[in-house]
């Protein structure tokens, strides 16, 4: 953590007035690792999947919440101090203090505390246990003004838009809608640095399918990956995705796709296979609106770490949001052929109803030929009067109707991604230390295509000639989409361990040859090799080896290895 | 606006909840965008300036904005109707009834209320004015927790870790950082869509100089530009910024540099040089922080609209931050060469000190050291005690002394954007109509690299073998990093028209001689015309064309214009 703050990677928010638990600064190096995270995951989930992006606002309107439950559900259990008045949250004090782990119910930390006699740390009492909303409060407009919340989740402001979202795909089922930004949660006192945050960037997916085919066109991709589950009983298994669809550890092919797509996602940005593991949550584990769900999760200096949660959050939202705006959020699924459907059919005689109930007569009309059947008479409700119409006013007909299609409300498949904590484990899982030269090296071994800082180019000597050259390389490098830092400052030695430290795969060196005939040197990070290049093929190399994990070697000579 | 939200460009949020002014979403082409507008503004700001970007929290703590003047200074002057109880921006309110432009003070207003015997909508009476803050307020943590304000403006987030930044440039003035993120203004009643929002996204660069130097090193690349000022007198010059450097007009050539940048780089991204002009702040529109400020002005249905404001902050916001701190935020400067400085320095004499003062000797003899003269005799404090100490008991010597820089306080110029508004201006700009085959049709002007869909992938027919290879080719098309999108519902004509609508700027047909062939069309939207590629050359010559303005005839043979 040190090296990741003396670099530039990440910062305590606010440093200057004595800090904020639960924010951090992205410096230019955490914040370029953590935009090349976002564009992996367009890459990913957006661009090869059936998806688009949106953007919506991070504040919301209270109606939004208290569809959504979270008003009512997005809480912890919080115990206060009689004495001092600090709150804790009561789980995570148990666990701190006496190390057992409580179910996060106010009944159950009653009666720990009953039990154990726990005290606060200032030796005062605690008041009986409360939820607390997790949610930031805030106030739109001027005066009273109108209750608003930072939002818990971008989905939210996906659900709310589902009909212009539907309509953008033409009503045709399955399509994925993305947003990648701020949430918060006002934890009660967090303590675990870049792990528990207040505010903290989410990429989510919500994928809307037809809920009888909760299938992917792409599971075959993916089936054959081995991968380590926990199940909701803590029992292990290390299967392909295909074997867990088949014995039903995972619910459905659909939840299974994305933990697939998941892990290579993770892969990819740099995570350690024999670091990860997905666990399912247990019954009581699982947000208000899930009805199953399996995080990814990583190992930390932190222990294991929830970065991913995948749910299926069944109908749950958009049934929410239907029932508390009264707008239908829907979709009309046409059949491939029109269906022929047999039903019986109410027909009211007019000649008969009209003599006996007059003015009645046309009301009654009218809501006989809505009823899907009647016997030998039905009792109706009329302008609040109740009338009984016997079958001598009406005849049921059995009549064949042609179908088209039928309306339903899609599920919603949710892959929701910690980018705070996705960034933090590339970061731990990359460091590593190495012997060059007879001396410990701190190096952060970043895929090339996620490094901050791609390549820097150094100018052997600080003199002019090879400073111009340098600085020249530097403007083509930048120009050709590569990110790349000039820097003449210390012994070549001194800055090469400078961009080891920092995760640069590649350094670009000007040296006494260049000035002669125009080569540069490329030096690997990993394993300090280097080779010499000309410089009309350094972008085409330097790119080649950017996105791939090549081998330097397959580009040039090696001349020169553990230079210092 | 209409086909904005038709296509999905922008969104009113909480449509399903009956809306909320002062926030929008974008869907699937506004973020597309907005994004790239961010992309290019990365490349203008970040890349080719020695500028960094950073991430800091959109949450802030109080004591950020006590020192930073907003929780005093960012507000806005509102009238409370005391009957309805309804709250206006008091300048807005009378500009509207009245048409008078008011200073938007406490006094002017009441004035004005007063004279024009102004009422409520409702008829009622106004209340005296007010002064209203801007800023959201929330509170972070549990129980009474700490006040936190959603920041008005990402640059706070700059000038708090200023010191981690100076550390990552080594010291090395001048040096940029900038933030893209979201900015809050609590509107008192904000009624321009989407010009005066609540949430808004700003991207801003903090460019932190030497005082004595406001010059930049590519001043020479803009300085012959011509550009359209109104400075603060209201009076318009049409002027190469050379000259308004020159002239005075603009007060140096850094601010003047950041305004020929930034107009340069609003028409890359699509702006019109006629409906774009640059006006100084007059002295009593300027925000508290600001010593000198120029707007970058669009004109739009809004009449001209404040879309950049460039200002030079001076050492305004370091200053405020060291002094509220206690932290040090100069910049040590050390000159080329080491200067002597001849200056004067008491010299204790602890043989004569001791046997008088005894044990307060040790203290007095420091104390006087540190003294830059002194004259017959010096009153000094030591443990509470006045105490007199006279020449006898030191000399004073001017000496020659070393000095190898000196420490300052950063002065930093500010160009600040307002990605929402320029977003919406190059919608407006972008927005045409002509007649194609007879009938009128409305096209999106947009340029080729800022288009959120720049390329369709269109079969002729939804028959399997044209759908097949379309598929194909949208595949490779989005492998290639093109934005693409495959379309095969409704007649080829309407499809043209479709894209052409959200400024799409090629579709690519598969037709019958695609079957025989493996040949494709390429469709411009602006002019209609259709040429006809082989397959191995769609994408260099889609590569080609969309990072350019170059005509399509330049990489076929026109086959085929005005197609329906």
């Amino acid at each position: 953590m040190e090296m990741l703050v003396r670099r530039g990677y990440l910062w305590q928010s606010f440093e200057i007035y004595g800090g904020m638990a639960g924010f951090i600064d992205y410096g230019p190096l955490g914040n370029g690792l953590r935009r090349n995270l976002e564009d992996l995951w367009r890459d990913f989930f957006v661009i090869n999947e059936r998806a688009v992006e949106i953007d919506t606002p991070t504040i919301g309107i209270e109606e939004v919440f208290i569809a959504s439950g979270h008003a009512t559900s997005f809480t912890d259990v919080a115990i206060e101090c009689n004495s001092c008045g600090r709150i804790f949250r009561a789980d995570h004090f148990i666990k701190e203090k006496l190390d057992i782990e409580v179910d996060p119910t106010i009944e159950a930390v009653k009666e720990v505390i009953r039990e154990y006699e726990l005290r606060c740390e200032c030796e005062g009492e605690f008041k009986d246990p409360e939820h607390i909303n997790l949610m930031f409060e805030t106030k739109i407009g001027p005066g009273k003004g109108k209750k608003g919340y930072l939002r818990p989740e971008t989905a939210q402001g996906i659900f709310i838009p589902f009909k212009r979202l539907s309509d953008y795909f033409r009503d045709k089922l399955p399509f994925g809608v993305t947003q990648i930004g701020r949430a918060y949660r006002n934890e009660i006192s967090p303590r675990q640095g870049v792990i528990r945050l207040r505010e903290f960037n989410q990429a989510e997916l919500e994928y809307f399918v037809d809920p009888r085919n909760k299938t992917h066109p792409n599971f075959d991709d993916v089936a054959d990956d081995f991968i380590t589950l926990v199940d909701k009983f803590d029992r292990e298994h290390r299967v392909t995705l295909r074997e867990a669809v088949e014995k039903g550890i995972i619910a459905h092919q659909l939840l299974a796709y994305f933990v697939g797509k998941t892990r290579r996602f993770l892969l990819k940005a740099g995570l350690q296979d024999d670091k990860l593991r997905f666990r399912q949550h247990k019954d009581d584990e699982r947000a208000h609106y899930a009805v199953d769900c399996w995080d990814a999760e990583a190992l930390t200096s932190y222990g294991w770490v929830e970065i991913v949660g995948i749910a299926d959050r069944s109908d749950y939202d958009l049934s929410r949001h239907t029932q508390f705006s009264g707008e239908d959020l829907s979709v009309f699924i046409p059949y491939k052929e029109p269906i022929k459907v047999k039903k019986r059919k109410v027909i009211p005689s007019m000649e008969k109803l009209g003599p006996v109930f007059k003015d009645k007569a046309k009301k009654i009309a009218e809501m006989l030929e809505k009823l899907e059947d009647a016997g030998d008479y039905v009792e109706l409700e009329v302008d609040g009067e109740k009338v009984k119409v016997s079958s001598e006013y009406y005849e049921v007909k059995e009549v064949e109707e042609e179908v088209h299609g039928e309306k339903i409300i899609p599920h919603v498949i949710e892959p929701s991604f910690g980018l705070d904590r996705i960034t933090y484990s590339i970061l731990e899982h990359a460091y590593d230390k190495d012997v060059v030269d007879g001396e410990e090296r701190r190096v952060l071994r970043l895929k090339r295509w996620m490094a901050p800082v791609q390549v820097a180019v150094l100018p052997l000597l600080s003199r002019e000639e090879f400073e111009k050259v340098a600085l020249e390389i530097t403007d083509e490098l930048k120009k050709a989409g590569i990110f790349t830092e000039y820097d003449d400052s210390g012994s070549i030695g001194r800055r090469y361990r400078r961009y080891d430290e920092i995760g640069t795969p590649f350094c670009v060196t000007i040296d006494h040859q260049t000035l002669e005939d125009g080569s540069v040197t490329i030096r690997d990070r990993d394993t300090t090799k280097q080779i010499r290049v000309k410089r009309e093929d350094l972008i085409p190399t330097l790119k080649e080896l950017l996105n791939s994990e090549k081998d330097i070697e397959e580009f040039g000579e090696i001349f020169r290895a553990n230079s210092s």
